[in-house]
Order: C-alpha cells, then sequence, then structure tokens
C-alpha cells in the first residue's frame, strides 16, 4: 500500500535528432522514447502535439515530460526543455459535509506540502445532508450547491498554492473522497433519488473527470478523481477509509466503522468484505442534547469523575472556558455517571437530592458539569435525563449494528484483530468509556485504533498510487452490502441494546468485572 | 473489409426497475446492462449520467443509447426514452488541397445518403501545398488557414443536415483523410519542418480528437479520427486508399499509385508493404503546360489520333468547347502523336510543314489540337515542344519511382496482380495510353484498376468498420518507406527513361508490336 508510484510522473529524455535516415515526426519520436520507459504507448493530446515543434528542437532535443496515468493509459500533459523543469503537484480532498479538508501533494517526493481546512460552504443552504438535498430539488438549487463548493476549491487553491509559490495549472490531479450525496453535489448529479425509496444514486462508479468541465481551475489537461460509492449510504469516504485502513489486503479480520449520525461499517478482510450502514441519530455526536455542539474551543471532550467523591473533572479543546459537550465528552461523563452509580442500568438518573450537580430544570432532572461561573457563557453545562436516553437510542443503534454485521457473517466479536475507529467525532473518543456504555464492543482496547483523517489519507493514497483506483473498483466488485432497514433481526437486538451496557451482561465481561470491582 | 460494424451504435434497454434488493445507481444499472451486450464495461461521461435520473424513470426504463467506438472503448454519449429513437451519423471527408470531399452517412444502415464537394477555401492563400506552408509561417497565417477549413466544415455540415432534415450535433463522428500537410492545417499543427530537409511532420499517428477542440460544431461528444501519415510526402489520404483497395489483405501482390504533382506509391500484399514517393512535376496534370487546365467543363480529356489520315478526334468535360488539356487529354494526344510517328522516341516533334496542325509560335514549334475557331475562348488549344519535354521528364520520374519501388523488393512488373491507379487525375486516365508513352509499366491491361475517390472510400470505410483505426495503424508499422531521395540509382534510371517509351523497348513489348504494326 505504501508503494510510491504517483499517478503522475515527470520523464526527462535526450530524444534522437532528426535525419533523412530517421524521419519520424516529432510526435512519434516522442511516443517511442515513452513507449520504451513506459511499456506501453502514452496518449499523446493535440495540444501537447502542438508545442513539440518548438519545443524539441529549441531544446537540443533534451526535454522533460509530464504523464498523467488514467483509465490504465498514460497521457503527455505537458512537454519542456529541460532547462525549464516540470514538477507536478496533486491535491487529495476530503469532501465533508461540514468541512472540506485539501492536502497539497508534491507528486515528485509524494509529501504533503500543506494542508487547508474549510468549511463546506454549502452549510448556509442546509445543515445536515437531507436538508442539502431539498434545496437541489429547488430552482437553481443544484447549481448553486455546486457553484458554492467550486468556487471553495478554486479559492482553496490559489490560496495554497500561493503559499507555496506554484501556480494552479501546476496542480494536476485531483483526488476526491466524500459521501455519496457531497460528491453528488459536487459533480452537479441530482441527488433527489438518494433520499427516498429505494435510495439510488445518480453514479456509483465515476470515470475520471476533467476538473475544467465543471469550473475547476487547474492543468488544462487534469484528470480529476472521484471515489465510488457502494450506495447512497455508503460513500466514497468510507472507501478511501478501507484503503487508509489497509483491512482489505489483511490476512486477520478487521471492522472499520465511521462513527457519525449514521454509522457506516465495513467487516472483513482479504478475502471478504461486509458493509452496512444505519442511523444512529445525532446525539452521540451532541447534535440534539440540550448542551451537545461540535468539537469547537470550549468544548468538553473529556470527563472523568472520582466514584467516591464524585468530583468531575473535564478538559476542553483548546483549553477554553466550557460552553458545551462534545461526542467524545458526552461518551465519557455517560461512562463515568454509570460507573459512579449515578445513572442506572435503564439509563435513569439516580435521584440522590445531596448532592448538588443534580437539579431541576423545567421539571427534568439535569446533571450539571460545569456551574455558570466556570463556563464561558455564564449558563450551565449538564447532561438531562432525556438526553441521556437520546444517548443510549444513539449508543443502541450503533452497538446493534455492529452486532448485525458480526452476525450476519457468522463470527464474534472477539474474531475482529483490528478495530478502525473514523469519523470526525470517532477520531476523539476513548473506547474504553464506549465499551462502558455499551457502544462499541468488549474487546481488548489495545485492538480499537483510531483512524485520523481516514478520507483523506485514502485520498493522497491515490495520488501517490497510481493503481488506487483500480484496487478501490475491486473493493466495490467483492462488498456485500447488507441493507439494515429490511433485517428483521435489528429491531430485537435493538431494544436489547438499550440498557447499560447491555440486558446480557455476559457481552461485557470487562465491565462486569469493574460494576463489581 | 466490407463488415458493418460501425463506430458508432444504438442499443435498447429494457433494465431492471430500482428496488430495495436491487438499488444500484442509475449509473452501474446502465453500465453493466451494456456490459452484458458489449462484453466491455463502457465509459459513461458526467454528461451522459446527469440525465440518467431524469430520462431512466420517466421512460419506465425503456430507452435507447447511443454509444461511440474509440481507443478500444465504448462511450456512451446519449441516452434517450425509448419514445424518442436515437439515430446517429458519421462524416467522412476527403481532405484535398484543392477539393474536401464530404459524405455523410447513416451510421444505423451504413448508407452514403449525401455527398458534397466544396473547393479547399486555402486555395486563396496558395494554390499549391508549399505556398500554404509558407502563409502558415506569416503571423496569424496558421490560425487563418486553419479557420477557413473549419468553417467550410461546420458549413458543409449544416448544409447536408438541413437536406436531410437532421442536426449537426446528429453527427457523432468524423474520420477524415487527407495529405500530412493538409491534416496539420486541419489541426493547427506548424507544418513548416514538411517541407525543409529532413522532412518532420509533428505528428504521424493522431489520436482520437474533440472535433469541438478545432471548433467544429457537431455533437457535443463526437470524436474525430484523422488517418495516420507514413511521412511528409505519404499521407493519411494513401493509407485510406489502401484501405479502400485492401491490398494489405490481399495473398497476390499489388501497387497502388496515387498519381499527382507527386507520386505516392505502395507496393505489397499482406505480408509485406514497401512505399514511396517522389516528385513527378505538374506536368501530367497539365500544371505547367501551355494549355494545361484541371478538369473542369471544356478540358480535352480524351483524345484519339487517325494514324493514317491524322485526323483528330477529342471529347471534352461536360461537351463544352474546348478551352485546354486536362491530364488524362494530355496522356492520351501523347501516346496518339507517338504513334502516329509525330512525336519521335526522343520527344522531338517530327516536323512536317505539310500538316496544317504543326506551327510554329515564338519561334517553338506547337501541334494544335483545336483551332481558334473550335474553341470556347478563340484561342487554339495546342501542345508545344517545350511542352512535350516537360512531360517526357514527369512520366519519366513517374516510371522511375514506380521501377525503384518494385526493383528494391526484387520483383518484375509482370508479378503485380492489380496496379491500382488513384488520385484526382489518376482516375481518368487511359492506361493502354499511358503505357504507350512509358508512364506506367507494360502488363496486361485488365489488371490496372482505377481507384475512384480512393481516400473518401478508405474514410467511409473507418466509419463502417471501427477496427479500421487499428487495421490502418498495423498498416504504418508494417510499412517500409523508402527515401527516393537518397536512392543512388534513381537519377540513372530517370535517364534511361526519358525516352518514349524507353530506351530499353523490351521493357514495353506490347508498345514494341504496335510501333511494328
Amino acid at each position: 500500500m505504501n508503494r510510491f508510484d504517483p499517478i503522475a510522473r515527470v520523464i526527462s529524455l535526450d530524444l534522437p535528432i532528426p535525419s533523412l535516415s530517421d524521419n519520424r515526426s516529432y510526435e512519434l519520436r516522442l511516443r517511442a522514447a515513452l513507449e520504451n520507459i513506459l511499456g506501453q504507448r502514452p496518449l499523446l493530446p493535440l495540444n501537447t502535439c502542438k508545442v513539440l515543434p518548438y519545443v524539441l528542437p529549441s531544446s537540443g532535443y533534451k526535454i522533460q515530460t509530464l504523464l498523467l496515468y488514467g483509465r490504465s493509459e498514460w497521457k503527455v500533459i505537458q512537454v519542456s526543455a529541460e532547462s525549464r523543469p516540470l514538477h507536478p503537484y496533486g491535491l487529495a480532498v476530503d469532501l465533508g459535509s461540514t468541512t472540506v479538508a485539501f492536502y497539497l501533494v508534491d507528486l515528485c517526493s509524494g509529501e504533503i506540502i500543506s494542508t487547508l481546512s474549510k468549511t463546506n460552504p454549502q452549510s448556509v443552504h442546509g445543515e445536515d445532508i437531507l436538508e442539502r438535498i431539498l434545496f437541489a430539488g429547488q430552482d437553481n438549487g443544484l447549481n448553486s450547491l455546486q457553484s458554492d463548493i467550486v468556487d471553495l476549491f478554486n479559492l482553496s487553491v490559489r490560496e495554497m498554492a500561493a503559499v507555496h509559490g506554484i501556480g494552479a495549472e501546476d496542480i494536476c490531479f485531483i483526488t476526491l473522497a466524500g459521501n455519496t450525496t457531497m460528491c453528488h453535489l459536487f459533480l452537479g448529479l441530482d441527488p433527489s433519488h438518494i433520499c427516498r425509496e429505494p435510495y439510488i444514486p445518480v453514479v456509483n462508479r465515476f470515470d475520471l473527470i476533467r476538473p475544467g468541465e465543471i469550473g475547476i481551475d487547474i492543468h488544462p489537461h487534469a484528470w480529476l478523481y472521484c471515489f465510488p460509492n457502494v450506495g447512497s449510504y455508503f460513500g466514497g469516504d468510507l472507501l478511501a477509509g478501507i484503503m487508509a485502513s489497509g483491512m482489505h489486503l489483511k490476512n486477520e479480520i478487521s471492522m472499520l466503522v465511521d462513527m457519525g449520525t449514521n454509522a457506516e461499517v465495513v467487516l472483513g478482510n482479504r478475502d471478504w468484505l461486509v458493509a452496512c450502514a444505519g442511523a444512529a441519530g445525532p446525539a452521540l455526536e451532541g447534535g440534539v442534547l440540550a448542551c451537545g455542539m461540535s468539537a469547537q474551543p470550549g468544548a468538553i471532550d473529556r470527563v472523568d469523575m472520582d466514584p467516591n467523591s464524585l468530583a468531575v473533572m473535564f478538559h476542553t479543546k483548546d483549553g477554553k472556558a466550557p460552553k458545551g459537550l462534545c461526542g467524545s465528552g458526552i461518551i465519557d461523563l455517560l461512562a463515568a455517571m454509570f460507573m459512579a452509580g449515578l445513572v442506572d442500568s435503564t439509563g435513569r438518573l439516580v435521584v440522590d437530592r445531596d448532592n448538588p450537580r443534580l437539579q431541576q430544570l423545567n421539571g427534568e432532572w439535569i446533571y450539571v458539569v460545569a456551574d455558570p461561573h466556570e463556563t464561558g457563557h455564564g449558563k450551565p453545562v449538564y447532561i438531562s435525563q432525556s438526553d441521556i436516553k437520546n444517548l443510549i437510542r444513539s449508543k443502541g443503534a450503533m452497538y446493534t449494528i455492529l452486532n448485525v454485521v458480526t452476525q450476519s457473517v457468522g463470527i464474534d466479536f472477539k474474531d475482529i484483530e483490528t478495530f478502525y475507529v473514523a469519523g470526525a467525532f470517532g477520531n476523539y473518543i476513548d473506547p474504553q468509556k464506549a465499551v462502558i456504555i455499551g457502544m462499541l464492543p468488549d474487546i481488548p482496547l489495545e485492538r480499537f485504533k483510531a483512524l485520523e483523517n481516514a478520507a483523506g489519507t485514502g485520498a493522497v493514497e491515490a495520488l501517490k498510487n497510481r493503481n488506487t483506483g483500480k484496487e478501490v473498483e475491486e473493493i466495490c466488485d467483492r462488498i456485500t452490502y447488507l441493507e439494515m432497514n429490511v433485517r428483521g433481526d435489528f429491531m430485537n437486538q435493538l431494544t436489547a441494546s438499550l440498557f447499560l451496557p447491555h440486558t446480557d451482561l455476559s457481552r461485557f465481561p470487562s465491565v462486569a468485572d469493574m460494576m463489581k470491582g
């Protein structure tokens, strides 16, 4: 996987000088020399041919050529005198619905020379995906969502290029990983059927696209590779994540979970791959909790509690005064409260009127994590009884999805050697706490591995290894997608997991031990 | 060769309707169905994908698809409801320096439904190729030569399309055969190195081109295939001629000669092919003769003479009053004069003061074919002594080229089973007369075969058979090109052929017989 065999190559040539006994055209002279090196005849677009009679003779036939790889063929996109060396760059993009991350890659060295993270400007037309799909259905909606993101690309390219003293036209390849809807909006494909039964995307497998076709200004002969999707709810971001994990090449069984409002799961190894996606709800990400927030400065992202004194310790993002709870903080908090006996296994707050943190608000019990005098906005940060119920539904759904997939192939959680946790929120959670609340399975903790920037890493990999597209295609071909909605056992299993950690405590032996201890 | 397997196909599909158990994307649904039929996965450009969510559901998944073949792949360029059938057309073009011939081909039937012949508008910048190459080197010269011809294409396409009630966008493939310079000017490639030693074209093998890239308005996803060339003086028109003759597939040996100012020759069979080109000069085409003209109305194109009475009979193009002599008329005339003893074997007019047709003009003997009172312009049509000398140099060069090529592979003219005569002027000549003057070899007359519209026929063939490009490529790969300029025996042989029919009469036994008789 880490072999460096990039999608662009610079080849220097010292071509034979034309003579009466070798009066091949400039084109054939160049093409034959490259064929010798590449083992296949490269494509030579008309625009490249046009410059040959100027560049070749004037350079003394000592030239550099820039080639791109696509559709199993090399294409010569630029020719220059040896004295004016060529240096290609690639742009890998993790196209998230909230954040778009750009990675500028030096295609000669494979190094990421710059990263840039921007808010997805489509947010103004809808915070979540469903809102954007609806907006796309309005007059000119799709066009305006597309141009929002295309403009962001062009601005970001110029910004990154300027910092490194290169031109936008030095970028000759874009690789892009995003969920199915994001890719559709980016390419101007109608997403309306994605959210309606039977949930059909327009495209599963994207052909290479010329960026200019959708208004992106980089090298005029550049290609854009968009990771394919396996379905409306199993996008290219996850396929890029599989690539980043390398699980599809390993003998042992791995599971990859992208945690978010939807849980997207892949299980398998080099021989088989099963995938599914299901709704976990926004509670785990903090989306619907009274004091929930995303992992911005001031978000409580770590919580610990002394089980005896019940003293609460927390950490905030960037050390700022607390404003709310983000996903990892919420899971830590619920785990700590459960282990301290503040919440029982059904998810009910155990009311102890001596505990000053237990208070009532609008007729509901809440547990205060940070007092108004500690917080950045003068209001308390707390978790309410109904928040906890929401959380338990979400963690139960998450666990059930993992369980259904695992059972569908007749294996047990303990057979999983590596458990990759991905997703903006997944990266930060403490697996032990997630096990305590019964969200993740009770396997040895060292088997959990956070997969940071999984989609971005996969996209970078696609720049660094020209066979990535083929490899991803093969993954798509052999992946079995389970439709969670049509599985009858899902609801039964969900009900059993609406407890802390689970109705069947034998599934969580380490948690049972802690509870005894 | 005549198998109909065109470069465009319309395939009707009744696609499976999406369901929860088959929720492949529109794209994959379509692609998989086509893969079943084609045996390979077709390309699906973004623009084709865009319409799928509208066309597929609204048509009840009963659709028609239009596919083009190029670079060993099929590409879906259009999708339509079954109720709106698709009907693709192709345009084959013989791009001559004087005349451009367009053939509109119905790609469903393979029929040529329309032909159109236009004067090459580049003529105003130079009658012959060399003048145009020089003009191309001037400021904006290449651009204006290119737009002249591109404009002609667009006008002609619209003209032909209108007559047949179709749109320009119904034309989805152009195949083009022309000489090396014409193709370069058409594509905007600098031709200046073609006419300077070592005579290098920019391109020998053209990749498929998008017509829109050079300003031709037909189907937005159309391809343009330009026949390759083997060198600066052996163009795609001749390769198309080889295709039209089928000589490269036959067991027996054939020779193909494209007669013009340059003689372009191919000799060979399915196992080997030798080619060369050499200057014959413009005399045979009438270009430099006092009364020479092209085959326009009023051109004397047939001449016969009673060897006893010396009465002259002639035929003019379109039966109009004579104005001059075109190529075939000139050859007929010289042959007749030689057989009648009016010209001796050295090419000298045999002066007989009793013959009223023998006159003097500006101190030179001339032979009058048509008197001023017979002609359309009140001046005589004649041939002069210096015209005859010119003619003999040209016919001698032509014969020598044929002879050098034949000798280079160690065969004899009698081993040639079929002798294809092509070229605007070649089509009209009477082979027997050409043999008499020693321009063509003395082989049985039934072996000569005029190849009319050879380049156009080859271009049409490329529309009707999608493997033509590959076949032509193979011809290019196995053709051996002889550089006439660098062969030492050329000049000696030329000297020997500056007689009527030749210094060595044993080479022309049938002519020797006629001379005796």
